[in-house]
This record gives C-alpha cells, sequence and structure tokens, in this order.
C-alpha cells in the first residue's frame, strides 16, 4: 500500500505573467486541476480510505468527492458506495463508475441524499460513512496541501471555500509547517454561510441550498470538525457574486491557459472582489479543482 | 541580464490518469502551455534575443513568436517589431503590443509578409531579421526541451511539426543529452510536406499555406536549418487528420483538464491516427502551446 506522500501528487504551481499584468499583483497559481481525479479531493479520499480499517466506504456526492473516493478505493482495493442524485452529469457518473464504484442513484424530490444514507448504511454494516469535508481524515489529507504551500513565503494564500475541508486542512498544514501566511476563505456571496459563520464566531447556516455556479460550494454550512479550525486560523472569507466567479473562469482561460471549474476560480473571485486587500503581497491562489462540463464551459466562455 | 536556463520555466509534466485509462498507454503529457507567452516559442526568443549583437529584431508572425519575441525583447530591453496580417486576431495583436513591441499590420492581399519583411530591414539597418523555426539560435533555444525531457527514460517522444523549429530543436538537446528516446513528429494531413520530406530525403514543400485548424503549423516547408536535423534525427512523422486534432483538443479538455491549442494537440491526435505504433512503450506528448481564442475552442469543445 503507498503512503499518503506517495500517492498524492505535488499541486502544479504557476506564474501567470499575463494574469499578473492584468492585475498587477504578485499571484502564483497552486493547481489541483492535475491531482489524481482533477481535484484536490483526492488528498482527502485516499487518506480517508487507507486510514479506517472498514472494507467498504460509503458516500453521497455528486461531485469531485465521489470521483477521488471511488479511485482512492480502486487503489486500495476496497469496496466503495457512491449515492448520487439522478439528475447528475452523466459523464460524473460514468466517471465514478470507471473507477470501480457502485452508483446508488436517487430522485432527489422523493428521498434525502442523508435518508438514502442511513438505509444503505443500515444494509452494510461494516461500511465506513464518509463526509467528504466534516471528518478529521478529509482535514489530514487536504493538510498535505498546506506543507506543500508553506515553504514558498506566500504572504496570503486565497482557498475555495464550501464544507470547510479544504480551507480547515490547508489550514492545519500551514500551521504545523510554521507558515506565518495569511489564510483567506473565497466563499460565493449566494452561500456565504462561511463568512456569516466567521463575523458570528459561530456556525450558521444557509437556508437552503445555494444555487451558485459554484457547485462544488453548494453546502449549507461548515462541518463542525472544519469549524473548530476555520474560527481560529483563517482570517477572513471574502463573498464572491457569481458573476466575479464566471470573470474568474475566463480570466484563467485567457491569461493563464489553465481549464478550471467555477468552485476553482472562487479563489481568483476574490481578488477581484476586493484587489486592494491583496495589494503589495505574495498571494498564492489556489485552484480546487477543473472538473467542468464542456456545455457549462462553452456558456462560461461565451 | 538572465541566462536562457534561469529566464526559461521547466516545462509542466503531467501524468493524466483518465487519458491513459482512455488509451489504454503510458503517456506522459510535456506541456509548453504554461512557458512564458503560452508556448514553448520562448525558449527559441529569448535565446535569439540574447544572442544577437543587435538591438532591434523584426520577424513576421501571426502567433506565438511573435508574442514570445515581444516579451523576450521587453525583458532585454531591445526594441522588437512583428509584422501582422490586419486579419489576425485582436487579441493577438493586443498580446504583441502588450509586451511593448511594435506591431506592422500589412493587407496581405495587397503585399507579401517576406516583402513587407524586406522594406522594414532595408529601414532598419542595425536590425536583427528573425525567422520563427530557420535559424540555430532558434533551434538551440528549443534545445533546452529536449534536454529537459532526456533523463525521463521515454521511449517515445512526440512533438507537434510545423516549420521544424521545435522538432530540430528537441532532437538536438536529446541527443546532447544522451536519449535514445525515438522522436516522432506530428504534422497535420492537411500540410503534409514534412512527412513527405522525411519520405523522399529532401525539402518539398506544400504549394499554397494548407488550410488546417493547427494554426501554428501553416508552414510552407520545413527551414534549411531545421532539415539538416530533421533529417537524421526524427524516426517518423506521423500525418494527422483535422478531425483526430479537434478530437484531441477534446480529450485534453475532458479527460487531463488540459487547454491547449489545436497546433498544440496534434501529439495526441498521432497517438489517435496510429494508437498500435505506441503500444506498450513510454510516450510524452509534447504540447507546444495553449492559446486559442475563446471563440474557436468553444467551437471545438460543441
Amino acid at each position: 500500500m503507498k503512503t499518503l506522500l506517495e500517492s498524492v501528487r505535488p499541486t502544479v504551481l504557476l506564474e501567470p505573467q499575463k494574469l499578473r499584468s492584468f492585475l498587477g499583483l504578485d499571484l502564483t497559481i497552486a493547481t489541483e486541476t492535475f491531482q489524481h481525479t482533477g481535484s484536490f479531493k483526492f488528498r482527502a479520499a485516499y487518506n480517508l480510505a487507507m486510514s479506517v480499517e472498514n472494507d467498504e466506504i460509503l458516500t453521497a456526492s455528486s461531485g469531485n468527492f465521489g470521483q477521488a473516493l471511488a479511485y482512492a478505493c480502486q487503489l486500495l482495493g476496497k469496496k466503495c458506495v457512491v449515492v448520487m442524485p439522478d439528475t447528475s452529469a452523466r459523464v460524473k457518473i460514468d466517471a465514478v463508475r470507471g473507477y470501480g464504484a457502485t452508483v446508488d442513484l436517487i430522485d432527489t424530490k422523493l428521498v434525502k441524499r442523508a435518508d438514502r444514507v442511513a438505509a444503505l448504511a443500515a444494509e452494510m454494516p461494516g461500511a465506513y460513512v464518509a463526509s467528504a469535508y466534516d471528518d478529521p481524515f478529509v482535514i489530514d489529507g487536504n493538510a498535505t496541501l498546506g506543507d506543500e504551500l508553506a515553504g514558498h513565503g506566500f504572504d496570503d494564500i486565497v482557498t475555495p471555500v464550501g464544507g470547510g475541508g479544504l480551507i480547515s486542512g490547508t489550514s492545519k498544514g500551514l500551521c504545523r509547517s510554521g507558515s506565518a501566511a495569511r489564510l483567506v476563505g473565497a466563499e460565493p456571496l449566494l452561500g456565504n454561510d462561511a463568512a456569516r459563520s466567521l463575523r458570528e464566531g459561530r456556525i450558521v447556516a444557509n437556508e437552503t441550498e445555494p444555487p451558485t455556479l459554484a457547485d462544488g460550494a453548494r453546502t449549507l454550512c461548515l462541518g463542525r470538525h472544519n469549524w473548530e479550525i476555520i474560527k481560529n486560523g483563517v482570517a477572513e472569507i471574502v463573498e464572491v457574486s457569481d458573476e466575479k466567479i464566471a470573470e474568474a473562469v475566463r480570466l484563467y482561460y485567457g491569461l493563464a491557459n489553465l481549464k478550471c471549474e467555477p468552485t476553482g476560480a472562487l479563489s481568483l473571485g476574490a481578488i477581484l472582489e476586493q484587489p486592494e486587500k491583496f495589494a503589495g503581497r505574495r498571494v498564492c491562489l489556489v485552484v480546487s479543482g477543473g472538473n467542468v462540463d464542456a456545455g457549462v464551459y462553452r456558456e462560461l466562455l461565451g
């Protein structure tokens, strides 16, 4: 069995000259779009799958965590079941199946995801039920990204925020590696629970799943384990409009030759929202993933 | 003044798991899409601009070489004039100007590029007239890519072929670094002069500029300096249909999260044309550049 560090690909650091000139800022991109399965989630999924003793792992995910967990389980010879809405893009369902996992399709109008996961868990008593973010193994897996970024002397590190798995992991890695970088979150304005939570000092939830373009950040609230780290480890969370998310996707395309998904563009979106906050600083933008349907991407470019 | 190796960014090596599984081949991507100005041409341009004694450099280029030379001259404090057709994409004209070069727009229906360059050269007696490929400085600059790829144990290295600047440089670098890799060219079928040249043992030219999607390979024939290296250093040149070029762009998008321009996708196109040729071998695909207009890219994805 490969260790976590043997399995994870180092993040790819890019210094986008055109984007730097355009924004007048000292930017470095840390892109996870070339990570296994195309997003940072593999870090979490592999660590979880290798750390738990269970031979079966169950999760609900319509996005990157499902693919990452399926692939991690394939590498480790474990069984994986992923609950997905039957409205999920065909390409995503096929990707999860392609990694050997069982896909359990549900009609979310009739059945809640959590209820279906509970029912399946009762049928699979030996299974570990994995959250995509609210789990110490997830945080520890993502901490490897913080470790990687710690040594580069960045003043600011900006990461997307959904359930908080990435930013809490990054915080943990930076902290244990002795980095003094300011850690900033970038969250969709349409689902700004994390920004509100940080202001109020407690976990605040969105009332419904936020209808943001950033589909990886359509979460109701931060996870408990994530919050324990975020409340002290994150300096600030910038709220990013969907317009700026889309503009960031286009800027990455045109000025950095980088294909990224809307959620991955959140960190650049934060710069577009509040450029003055980053003036004169060495900024690292974490791009969390690159998996976006061609149809959506075409519309964003158009 | 920075040396060539201090200025050039190392190529980015990617191991695209989904693409590997899809094709059943052991592929590594060496992408120059994140090189300065978004293509390998910066290697050539910087080496040329730093090596010639002239303070002014003149070239004709509607594409990546113009941008690369303009940026290299900006870094080195030299004057740069780029002759471009007045039909060039606005984004390309702006990019060259953005690097501080003078753009000389011509109506190619009325004036041949070569004639305009000759007229300008007469007005600028101190200028060096730079070819985008047929120049020893260009070849030496591109040889740095061959040096980088030599140590990885690839069985095959596949590069796009237009005027032959990239493949001759790669050959030179591989050769001097002691690599035994088989070097394979990938050329548009619509402009297959290089493939015909290799078969006939002499430089053969296309009758007109080939109307291929791969705009970086719309050359009439190989350069003389390039041919001297190619005729012995290149094992084979695969002819790639425009359909396979487009399919390769889509596969990079969907299975590798890589944005690349059509010319850059030629090497994967060669695999799609003749997969059996690469079975069981460790193959490196050089992606030469990523600069493609959003409108063209949207059509390719659609």
